[in-house]
This record gives structure tokens, sequence and C-alpha cells, in this order.
């Protein structure tokens, strides 16, 4: 059985909760999904998830750990989704993977008898979620986790589409300064050209199927690996010339 | 049986060792227990490994390799201790994790056999560290390792705790900018209010429990995840504030 | 069996070729080789791959997208060699690896069968390398890739050898700021100093054995873990100091 990690910390940190999911489920193997995520990007976070989640085997359990309200009275919980486990804070970021596999079964995560014996107030990714992880991959009833709820904190991605306009943000940026946005296929028209408008500003654009049709320094729409809309630039940097990253909302005219 | 690699160098030269092992002992599992630690960072990696180290499975082999002296005349040892292995240079770097624990046994890496059979000057983690790791972790015999020896260099987090005052060093600094320091619970009487002073500096700052109890911009005492005290500003970076980074003195007053 | 990936890329989607390989082999190990390789750069890739591959157990899948062209009409290949398996895009980034084990057989991979149902423009790691490393990992029929070619796309690092004097590039620079050479053993004539022409500008420099024999900001000449020469600083940046990255060309007098 597969357990991934998506945090927005890495190293040691990620370290750590490899050891305590290998003293609990010896056989379990642990993978991390993305720890690229940057700091408190809950946004970014999710959307990770939800672009990775479906490519692993059935019965994977997936963790996410980007946190921002770690130690406040925020609910710790797990879903229960048609092929899959999630567990991480109730703050949005297992949701739009949870609901793309379709949400079966939601949980608090309460049995305190599956955390590890000291909780802190600062690494639930180690005395929470790691153990309830390790717990479920190896096989434990997930009514054990706690209370079933109905209540819990949802995040959509920003996404208005017209008529020859459509309205969307940005989701996340890779390491080459693309800028993976909400828009999903059939969101845009693909035509010759376009119009970029980001706080006023506006930008020329061109439709392209893949990088290598796109001229250098020009910026590119692309439909990008998640099925979701790129803005690109060839062997540049998107990020950089627009100035958007995470949330920063444009429209595509 | 796992064994863990804590590094100041990333990518391939990780892979190699992976593969190194992988090579000698098929069936063991190699983990990134902390690949984040800086460029020659000894106490950085020293902190990393001692913070992390007792949440894997008792038998673990722990290799680091924070390495300034390698290919100098610095001994490579193994350590024997109460649950674990620790393996890497004789630089300090394994000892307050291996004292930790509780050390039993120290011995010097010289069994030629059991080294790739060429040992470069440069990259003792493949040619030394990651081959005797493999050997102990596949139930190889520690004492066949080499001689035993008494006399190692030793590593200790500076640390002074008085009266209504205590100095300390920050021992790493995570991806955030928080500093974790060398003090430990017990060492300061958590009260509201308190000042950090840094090179003449002073720095009004307060004791939360979690970081959400934090406002915005305030720099703020808290017992972190490693039971070590860190210094931390709300979704900011103390790092940058503070001048600080890891052997950096400060007083708490 | 064991699958390797070497990317320009990292994160999540380094994550979700884990996923597709586990989903088709779940036996299978992934191991990150290196993830460290500069966007774009398939010389750095190239020897990433060189100077790893072969610390691995016989049998091992290699993997390595650094895939500028991705989308364009480049192959995409399988390389079989002496002792192991390559797979990636046809722009010489498996070459250097895959001729130094002895190159046996090329195959274009041409079977639809293979591959994930839909094929994207823009992730071929995903879609096309993963799941042919997976099908390889489980014990596939070599030939059953594709049709046998025999003319792909070659890359040498260059390498010009002379009487005194001997000109390289830079194949890969390490965390360090160490900048390692395309000159192998033999290339120099190690002797006392020497001088290091970049650019019109002259640098001294001195051969040494190991990083600790150097002086501080002093230029050194090194022979590399990889047994390539590095021009190195002790604790200290030569990419830096020289201004030189990958594929930059240099005279060592």
């Amino acid at each position: 059985m597969i357990v991934t990690l998506t945090t927005d910390f890495g190293g040691h940190y990620v370290g750590i909760m490899k050891g305590v999911i290998k003293r609990i489920a010896p056989s379990v193997e642990v993978i991390d999904l993305g720890t690229d995520v940057q700091p408190f990007d809950v946004k970014g976070g999710a959307f990770v998830l939800y672009s990775s989640y479906k490519y692993f085997p059935a019965g994977t359990v997936h963790v996410a750990v980007v946190d921002p309200g770690v130690g406040s009275d925020r609910m710790a919980i797990a879903v229960r989704s048609r092929n899959y486990y999630f567990v991480g804070p109730d703050n949005g970021v297992l949701m739009p993977a949870a609901k793309d596999d379709g949400v079966v079964e939601v949980r608090e995560i309460s049995n305190r008898r599956l955390l590890l014996e000291e909780v802190s107030g600062t690494f639930h990714g180690r005395d929470v979620f790691a153990p309830v992880a390790a717990f479920l991959a190896k096989g434990g009833e997930f009514a054990e986790v706690g209370g079933r709820i109905e209540k819990i904190i949802d995040l959509e991605f920003f996404r208005v589409v017209g008529k020859g306009r459509a309205e969307g943000e940005v989701v996340f940026v890779d390491r080459f300064g693309n800028l993976v946005t909400s828009l999903k296929e059939g969101d845009l028209e693909p035509k010759d050209e376009c119009v970029i408008k980001i706080r006023g500003k506006s930008f020329r654009a061109r439709y392209v199927r893949t990088y290598s049709e796109g001229r250098e320094g020009e910026i590119l729409i692309i439909k990008g690996s998640s099925g979701h809309y790129e803005i690109s630039i060839r062997e540049g940097s998107a990020k950089e010339l627009t100035g958007l990253s995470v949330g920063g909302r444009f429209a595509i005219l």
C-alpha cells in the first residue's frame, strides 16, 4: 500500500513523517507526491493534489500538509472518496481532489489512540496526519478515525466563463515560471491570437499545442498536462513577465 | 531494514548513494531523512539528525554526510547506540543524536573490504559511508567495521541558562525562516513578554503556544516540534528580520 | 527491479511519474537519480546520468526527462546497453551514459499500447517515458517498445587535449558552485600551478587531491568523484568567481 505526501515544507520534516509511518506500518511505501508547494499556499497545494492523485493505484492514502492554521481550532479530517483516502487539515486543501474523485464520507480525526502520544502545537504532519495515514494504509477501519461530519471547508478555483471572455486565476507556478490556471478544456475557444488582461495591462498571446511551437519570448496559451490552460513563455518565465503568482487573477479575451 | 540519508548535498549525489546501497543490499529501503542541510553546516546537520532519528524504527542505520574535511585525515566512524546505528565523518555531526539515544560503542571505519574498490578524495558518501551502511543494514557484524575507539570529536549546542536569562544559539533555520534554537523545555520561563538581545540590538517578543496565536509581524517564542524553542514571525521570516543564521547567538531576558 | 528518474523538473511532476509507474508495476521501486538538472539543460542532464548510472544494480531502467523539444517531432527512444535500459527523448541526453556502458540496441518508442491512453503535448515523462520504463522494469520484451533504429542524436562533451594545453567545457555545476568539467583523468598533467583562461581572463589555480588541501579563496583543480576534473574554491563558489555555467568553455595551460 502507498502513502503520498504533499507539503509546503521539505527536508527533514518530510523525513520525520516517513519515519513515523514506517514505524507504524513497516510494509507501506511512502512517496513524495509534491513537496514543492510554496509556504502557506493552500490553493497551490490543493492544485498539486488535484492534478496528481489519480495517477496512483486505487487505495493510495494521500496526505496533504499545507497548514497555516496548525494548532488553532481548525479540524483535522480524513476523507474517503471512491478510490482513495485523503488526510489533512480542514482548510480546503484536500477538497478539489476528493470532489473530483467523488467524496463518499468525511470524518474528523478525533481518535487519540491513533495519534502520537504527545501532539505538538506546530507539527500535526508528524503527530496526527502521518500516524492516521499509516493506520489507513495498513488496512485500519475508516470509521475508527473519528466521528462522521458533514460541514467542512471547501475550496474552489476562481473561474468565470462568458462569451468571448474568460476570467481565471493562477493555481500553480512551476519551476520554469509557467503559470497553470484555473481555466480548463472548453473554457477557451482556441483561436490564433488573444489578449490577456492583468491588472489593467494587456498582453498579446497565441494559442499553441506544444512549447516547441512558440517563438522565443512570445507569450503562449497552452493546454497543460493537467488539462488546465497554462500561460507560458518558451524557454522563459511567464511569472516574471506578468508578475502573477498563485491566486493572481486575469482575463482572456 | 532502513537506511536514512542526511546530507548537505542533494540531487544525483544522493541518487548515487542510493544506487550503491541497493547494489549491496537490494532489500534495504533508503529514505532521505534530510537533504536540506546548508553546505558545510555540520551543526545544522547534527541538529537535523538529532531531532529526527528517533522517529524511525529501531535498527535503522542513519548516515550523515556533512563533511567539509573529506579527504583530510579526519576519521570515518560508525556508532552503535541503544536502538540505532550512525555512520559518518568524525566531526561531531553524529554525536547529538547518538548521545541522545545512548552510545554503546564507536568504531573507526577501517575495513577496506567493506568499501568501494576505489575510494575518492572527495565523495566518501558514495565510497565509504553508503557501503558500510548497506553492510550494517543487511545484518553485518558491527565489529567488522573496524577497530574500537574511545576518542572522537564531540559537538554540543551552545546553551547557558541562568536566573531570568538564557543564552543560546540558532541550530537550524527552516524553509519559512523560523530560527530553531538550542534552548529546550525548562530553559525559559514562559511569561507574557520577553526581550531578545542580538548583537547589541533588542527585540520585543511574546511567548505563544502555536503560530496561529501570533499577530502578523510580531516576533514569537514558541516551543517547536523538536522540543526546542523557536524564534518565529507569523507568516514572515525571523531569519531576515534578525539576521541570525546557524551558530548565531542571542540572549533571552 | 528499479527505475531511476533524472529530470529538469521536480515536485509533483516527479510524483506523478512515480504514481504512473506504481500503477503499472506495483513491485518496482522508483528512485530519484537526479532531479537537480537545470531547466532545459540537456548537457547537464546527460552528465548527471553518465556519472551515476553504473552505481545501480544491473537491469535498472534509467529514465531521463530533460526535454525542451517535447511535443515536437523529436523521437522518444529506449536504449538497451550491456547492463541497463535507458528511456527518454532523442536529444542526446541518454547517450554519454549508454555509450559508456556499451549500446546494444536502440528502438523508437512507437507502441501506443504501452503508453497512457491520452498522450499530452507537454508531459511525455508521465504519458510516454514512465509507462515504458514500468513495462521494461516488470520484464517486458524490449522489442515490443517499437521499431529498431540506427540514427539517433548523439551528444559529446567538448574536449580538446593538446601538448601542455587542454580545452574543455563545464558539464555540471553542483550546489556548492563547483564546476565539473569535461576533462578526465589523463587529460591534464597535474603540476603545482596552472593557468585557467576564460573569455580572455586568466586565473591562477593549483592542483590538489582533496578540498581540504586548498587555502580559503584559492582556485583549485581537483579530480572529482566522477573521475572528471573540477574547478573549485574551498568553501566558496567557483561558479560565481568565474561566471561559468554548463556549456561554458575554458582552457587550462
